[in-house]
């Protein structure tokens, strides 16, 4: 079974704090043991795994747009190349382990769809397999 | 069962786009819903899911040039050390999920090859799992 | 069933090779094929695959020091917010192809715990699927 959220983002970039909905996800699954896989079928956005602090969401956004600058001399279309390249260095994927029908998650992680070129609608699949 | 595809690269660094072979595995595979992982066995090569447009791979591989020059002070042996680096942070593995006998892929996703050390022969490792 | 790793960091930044302990969990899990999902439970800690090469390891650290120094204009309190960006860019989760009760490994490659905030006794989850 494959659930997929829809997730509304409201700035060109932003970090959006997914993992309660896929935690519920997982628990409705029914899988007791195995592993959850996240996956975004977009090219501007990416998964990432880290601390749910404001402070850690800017810096992040900022140091990406240090690294990779919004203005720069790209060859792709659309205004939007350093969108595509944030998404490529930060994935598109992430897997976690399941244990007792619940993702196995340190304290301070959370899942965050990155968005790099937004606003717009975004998609998360999220799998759950037994095994 | 595990496939291996050949990949020969042509220049240093390229991006060489694999999504039509590694689709073509799942399909053959018989897996109707699982999970699809992919894999390279090396160490100055990576593995991107972004979109195949010519712009974007000269794009990211000038990003990475800039980020992680080929002549820099590196205590790495044999000249290659910013091609281990790209790899590192680029990363060796991807999974996809497998729906109705196919990857689930968005509109614009293709799987690459990242080349940062060619060129070579290079193999791609693609794993199928039913659950 | 799922593994876990204890690992000491001595530095604040390092690489640590775990490949060896890995490989035994998948060896002694008696699957024979499948997959092997590690992952790390913390924020400030990456998993990642390369070569076990002590040139390489200062090289990749160091470039990530350029590129996300530890003293910057950052948000994050604690003064640790270029470890947590270090390990979101890094990530958190590697999967490995398991064949014959082995994880295939290309010769040159091993998994490392990227120590970016330590010393500390970190967390590494092994957890390997019959598929």
């Amino acid at each position: 079974m494959i659930e997929e959220l829809a997730v509304k983002t409201r700035e060109g970039a932003e970090l959006i704090d997914v993992t309660a909905e896929v935690q519920a996800i997982a628990e409705k699954s029914g899988v007791k043991n195995g592993i959850c896989v996240v996956y975004v079928p977009h090219t501007t956005v990416g998964l990432l795994i880290n601390e749910n602090e404001p402070g850690f969401h800017s810096d992040l956004i900022g140091v990406l747009d240090r690294l990779v600058p919004q203005k720069g001399s790209y060859r792709h279309p659309d205004g939007n190349a350093h969108a595509h390249i944030k998404a490529g260095l930060i994935g598109s994927e992430k897997h976690f382990i399941v244990r007792d029908g619940r993702l196995v998650l340190g304290t301070w992680q959370s899942v965050f769809l990155c968005e790099f070129d937004g606003p717009r609608t975004r998609s998360v699949m999220v799998k759950v397999m037994e095994g």
